[in-house]
């Protein structure tokens, strides 16, 4: 882990033991507490030393031009950045004077661990300074997944020698500096300096506040804190305020036995609409209710609000205890990242970092809700409710492309579109067919008619409607989509991309689907039968490209003809390839950064046969570099799938182990939150077969030799379902509700009750592993052989 | 013109007789002089109004720092930008203590004129100040042709009233404000305000002297300049010089009889390398020896220089003399902006204004070169040898894409890429062929061995080798380009792009070619018989798409499959469509803003047979724009070969107006250097017919029935050659030089002395004409027929 030895290998946390300055940035990403409204790295309490010091706001952001050496017509003009807002964690101390600093005197015990079961971040310090005195300190941080405004830190200092005189500050502060960084990467985040402008300060009593107004974005935000301190009877608190900052101070004299211990509640709020004083009362308002409730009633919500998700959610791992704990450390960050969004977008990086500027992409949809649909129903409604409250900018979009319906950004916080590289951004129009089959999804899981009627179905028939003008009808009476680029970003502008088109295809009987179902809401939408019978026929006519000579699909026209990439010529230092090769090279070469073709027969299995998904596996197999840490799920999905259980294992290992391990070596800037639903997705959808085809809830399973069993539970209509995998059958068992049909294979299941049902595994079959390109095989081949 | 009807029609100059200041930048460029070495816009002496001021010295440029939102490997990382240096024209004059401005009191007479024979622009003015005196202007300017740094203007000021008091200062000034221009980009203007440094400033008795710095490329400019005044007795002439302006005072008093006559001298000097004070000296020698030439020999060396060019090159249009002017207007600017431009660039914009940033494209090479191969051969040579100079910059671009040989630029001054698009630039990889295409018409035409060997073999080698590690065989043994585009800017980023293959192909076959032909040479450039037969397998193994349904070729892979452009939901507002429509939708649909497959038929004639031309003609016509000012002549070119000869002459018609008319809405940033030669190719290679077939000089002329005659000279090998065509036949003579073999369509013609030899034309074909895309047919619509 990032050569940190010292995390421990838990199933229920993420520990370390000794402090690794070299990976705090890592490890700040990876001990982030977040409800999805809230985000807050893992820093330190005191604040420094740091990696990137982060509180994040979901929507918060600031605006930024988007500079273009040479304009073009539709180049968005304005950029969003997810920004640092005031930041309500830090807590200094001062020992005898002297600043409590890691980096100076001696720090004689430390640990933090991240607790999946109890929503808190805990940290312990026995720490001499440098004058000599020792004190330990101890402290709990937890974001309420309850109270969504709210987080809150109990932080303890108890002296180890002799009395002590200790003063604790406790900090509200805006515009913090921020580490300066490269930006030749992509990837990485804008830095904005001192975006914040204070609108009121103020201190008193025990407590304090900070509004301020972004810069440019004119949103407002208001952060609030409050103190609970019990410690002997001469400690002194009082507060202040003044612009970008705001304390609290508490002076205490310690003896051996005494303990200082300050509960600081925090209250944010934000609004681009909302008064300063109605924001004023916000933040108040969330505070006075965090401290009405007080902090034991805190944790007790928390974990309740965990033991609900993991009852019906949990996975278990019997003989990987690694992998075990990183399927956890996934869910649980995807869990509070997304939890309480609530109409608002899950970025990339949830509220852990920075990274992609704190956009949304397509991956929110068809990663992180692939994961929720069947944990989480309320978090998926939450999120498609979110893409369709930015409709009128997807249908302006679409306008300023001359197209209809609405063309969804490619990244964005508001819903603007905030690609300034159209190849890889614009043009990567699938991101629509991407929501539909997330709406698909979330139907086929809940069957929450309410939600086509109010969101579904807008959006299934806007984005139906940018397909229908997107493709055309070819001479030999097919359907196409030219000059489009799919989820491989190795690729771009390419006519008749595999995945672009089937996914299009879904996507359009979908919405011909469904607005048959409720023709009502559908005229409502100016849905006519003329409209339903060209997306009817548009999706029959789709032309799906197939090269007979190889016998493989090409990931989109003419791409088994380009010359192969030289991967023999690559070195370690090569990868990732985008940083050492020009963007035209990769493009006009068979190389893939990520699944696609692969995904495509992920996610529309049913357009495969099985021979064709066994064939086109191996040959992109070959051929794809995993640049990107959206593939190896997917890759695991389909080498299970395709009988390659050894190299399945190893995917889902990779996928799990992504962040914890830092594979793609910017866990810095935050975690990769489809990567880590991507874990679950290799786990559940890879090794436990499960899909949901039209109706039908399906599992194939099939268990890797690594390991002794799998149990996991998903959420599926009114069902908690357990399923349970050891090496010779399957078993489901119901957890909760009455009735559900499922299909083990090609076995109809009817599970009553909680009985108990069961199915034979098919034998292992030992397949020729397909080979990766040199160097790229799964980060920890063999462990599954 | 431009709404400018004061424009005379005459046949050796283009003059205007009411000064329309809403046009004002578009006559300074229609009366720019240059020599290629130093740009003057047709700004009024007395500098304002103005609607652009210019002063340009070739390769004088300042860097800036090109932008991205989103970085990529390989994008460059700093622009250059032509600009405008040290202003010597300006020469202001006050009458009675009233600045004479054409703005204020009343312009009585205005007359400018170019004339194309003596190379000079003249003005005369007279005015009556608000006050009422009453004088006359006149002055002559002049950009030495022979001598390359120097430039020339002769003032005289005649009063026609009473005796006035007059005030003449002429000046040097640097970082002349700007008029505002929309700049998407903060960072450009902040760098390029004032981009000029003091140095130097000295100004005593008749003359004075500038040297400045350009900030950031810290090339060294020195501009200096002298007068001869001749007057009354009490005329005095002072100089002075502080930081960016010298100004020379000459005060004096004229009766009605009187007449104050300045003549100033100006010497430009510039160097990235040399002292301050070897350019001081290198401009003040300039001076000097302009000034002991004299005003008088000066203008007789200019008219020698043009009628030695017009004796080689003229092109008589007899019955059309609107045509007449433009075409001869079109060649005297190219002749000018190339001339003296000796191992420099020569921009798409030539030294006459800034568009484009004073960049040089592939266009200088086809179309520019084109014309001064057959008429200026030193011209072409010596801007080849300026490409050759820029080997190691694209030696380090190709390797630098991971290509071999050279990767010359798409847009550049020094030789680096400045292009910060790179689908349309980069990619745009044809520029190597089209260097290697010129080279080869150079070496045809002169058959100059000696430049083989020292520079046009080294740049046929190394762009062979970028062609033959960018192209790949694909599995059918076919040899193939991927991933590039073509001419055509409304498409990008296609497989197998015709042009590209065949310019290619030519290119390889080129350097196998020479490179058997000077054996030593070539091994001393490490070219082993190897190579040159894998330069030779892979031209012959070149794949050139077909498209067997429609029985055209696709401009590139798969194009004739993509669906048609709307033209007819388009307005006459919706052009160019690049403003009003996004790159990703026209690069998909079949639209093209240029002659991209019918530029390669022109080209590469004997790659299609007579059926092909015609079919491929017909079908590229009906979706090709014209957004690009390169279009018009190629497409007169292929429509006279087709037979399309009313529509050949109509095209002949807007390539010869593109400036005058200012069809393009952009003449005020600059003449289209490429268009006014496609002026001249339309004419001498479309209607005359004009074709370079190996070492074959052919002609197969047509004439237009809006003609009479046409009458044209062209340089070849050691012969000026006269081809005069009338309806029924057309006559070869030679007016220097001893022997010559022509082709006159399949008949060879053996030229020997002055004695005429003629051939019939065959009889003029009645085809029916293809159409143009709706609102797009040639401007000047049937004067033709």
């Amino acid at each position: 882990m990032f050569a940190h030895p010292a995390f421990s290998i838990d199933p229920w946390w993420v520990g370390e033991s000794t402090l690794d300055l070299s990976v705090l940035a890592q490890t700040e990403s990876v001990f982030a507490l977040s409800n999805g409204h809230i985000g807050l790295r893992g820093n330190l309490d005191e604040g420094e030393p740091n990696g990137l010091p982060g509180t994040y706001l979901n929507s918060v952001y600031e605006l930024r031009p988007l500079p273009y050496a040479e304009a073009g017509y539709g180049y968005p003009e304005s950029g969003q950045t997810m920004i640092n807002v005031t930041n309500g964690k830090i807590i200094r101390l001062l020992v005898d004077d002297e600043p409590f600093d890691v980096r100076y005197g001696e720090l004689l015990r430390h640990r933090r661990m991240l607790d999946f079961r109890r929503g808190i971040l805990l940290r312990e310090a026995e720490w001499r300074s440098p004058a000599g005195s020792r004190v330990r300190v101890a402290s709990t941080r937890v974001v309420s997944l309850v109270q969504r405004s709210v987080a809150a830190i109990r932080y303890e200092v108890t002296p180890l020698d002799a009395g002590v005189r200790v003063v604790v500050e406790s900090e509200l502060v805006a515009n913090e500096s921020m580490p300066a960084r490269p930006v030749e990467d992509p990837r990485v985040s804008a830095v904005l300096d001192q975006p914040l402008d204070s609108q009121e300060a103020w201190g008193m009593g025990t407590s304090g506040m900070l509004i301020h107004r972004v810069r440019q974005s004119r949103l407002m935000v208001a952060a609030a804190m409050d103190h609970v301190v019990e410690g002997p009877e001469d400690t002194e608190v009082s507060s202040e305020a003044l612009g970008d900052i705001a304390r609290t101070s508490i002076i205490s004299t310690l003896d051996r036995s005494d303990r200082l211990v300050v509960t600081k509640f925090l209250g944010y709020g934000w609004s681009a609409e909302r008064s300063r004083s109605a924001l004023h009362d916000q933040a108040r308002g969330a505070l006075q209710l965090a401290r009405h409730t007080g902090w034991d009633d805190l944790l007790k919500q928390q974990q309740d609000f965990l033991d609900e998700f993991w009852a019906g959610a949990d996975v278990e791992i019997d003989g990987d205890p690694e992998v075990q704990q990183a399927v956890r450390f996934s869910m649980f960050h995807v869990l509070q990242n997304a939890a309480r969004a609530e109409r608002r977008p899950i970025p990339a990086k949830g509220l852990t970092g920075t990274g992609y500027d704190g956009h949304a992409f397509w991956d929110t949809e068809v990663y992180v809700l692939s994961l929720l649909s069947l944990s989480r129903h309320q978090a998926v409604a939450d999120a498609l409710r979110w893409r369709h409250s930015t409709l009128p900018a997807a249908r302006e979009r679409a306008a300023q492309l001359r197209l209809s319906g609405a063309a969804f950004p490619w990244r964005t916080i508001n819903g603007a579109e905030c690609s300034a590289y159209w190849p890889a951004g614009t043009a990567a129009f699938h991101i629509g067919a991407d929501i539909a089959y997330s709406v698909g999804r979330y139907l086929r899981t809940t069957g929450d008619l309410e939600f086509l009627a109010e969101t579904g179905l807008e959006l299934l028939v806007e984005t139906a409607r940018l397909w229908r003008s997107l493709g055309h009808y070819h001479t030999d009476g097919t359907f196409r989509v030219d000059g489009v680029t799919g989820p491989d970003e190795y690729s771009a502008i390419a006519d008749n991309n595999v995945y672009t088109n089937l996914m299009a295809q879904q996507n359009m009987n979908a919405a011909s689907e469904a607005s048959n179902r409720l023709p009502a809401r559908a005229a409502e939408l100016g849905v006519t039968d003329e409209e339903i019978a060209s997306w009817r026929d548009a999706a029959k006519d789709m032309y799906v490209p197939y090269d007979k000579r190889l016998r493989v699909h090409p990931q989109a026209d003419r791409f088994t003809d380009h010359k192969m990439w030289d991967f023999d010529g690559m070195t370690a230092d090569d990868y990732p390839l985008l940083l050492h090769f020009p963007y035209f090279d990769l493009y006009r070469k068979q190389v893939t950064k990520q699944a696609d073709l692969v995904l495509a027969m992920h996610l529309r299995g049913d357009a495969f046969t099985a021979r064709e998904k066994s064939r086109n596996f191996d040959y992109y197999e070959r051929i794809t570099v995993r640049d990107s840490s959206l593939s190896a799920c997917t890759q695991a999905v389909m080498a299970a799938e395709t009988g390659h259980l050894d190299l399945a294992y190893d995917y889902v290992v990779e996928a799990a182990m992504m962040d914890l391990e830092d594979l793609e070596h910017n866990t810095r800037d935050g975690l990769h939150l489809a990567s880590l639903a991507g874990a679950w997705i290799a786990v559940v959808e890879g090794l436990g077969g499960l899909r949901i085809e039209e109706n039908r809830l399906v599992f194939r399973p099939r268990l890797p030799e690594a390991l002794r069993a799998l149990n996991f539970r998903v959420m599926y209509r009114d069902c908690r379902l357990l399923v349970s995998i050891t090496e010779g059958n399957a078993c489901y068992q119901l957890l909760a509700g009455k009735k559900l049909s499922l299909w083990h294979y090609d076995e109809e299941l009817r599970l009553d009750g909680d009985a108990k049902q069961c199915g034979a595994l098919p034998p292992r079959r030992r397949l020729p592993r397909p080979p990766q390109p040199p160097g790229r095989e799964p980060t920890r081949q063999g462990t599954g052989g």
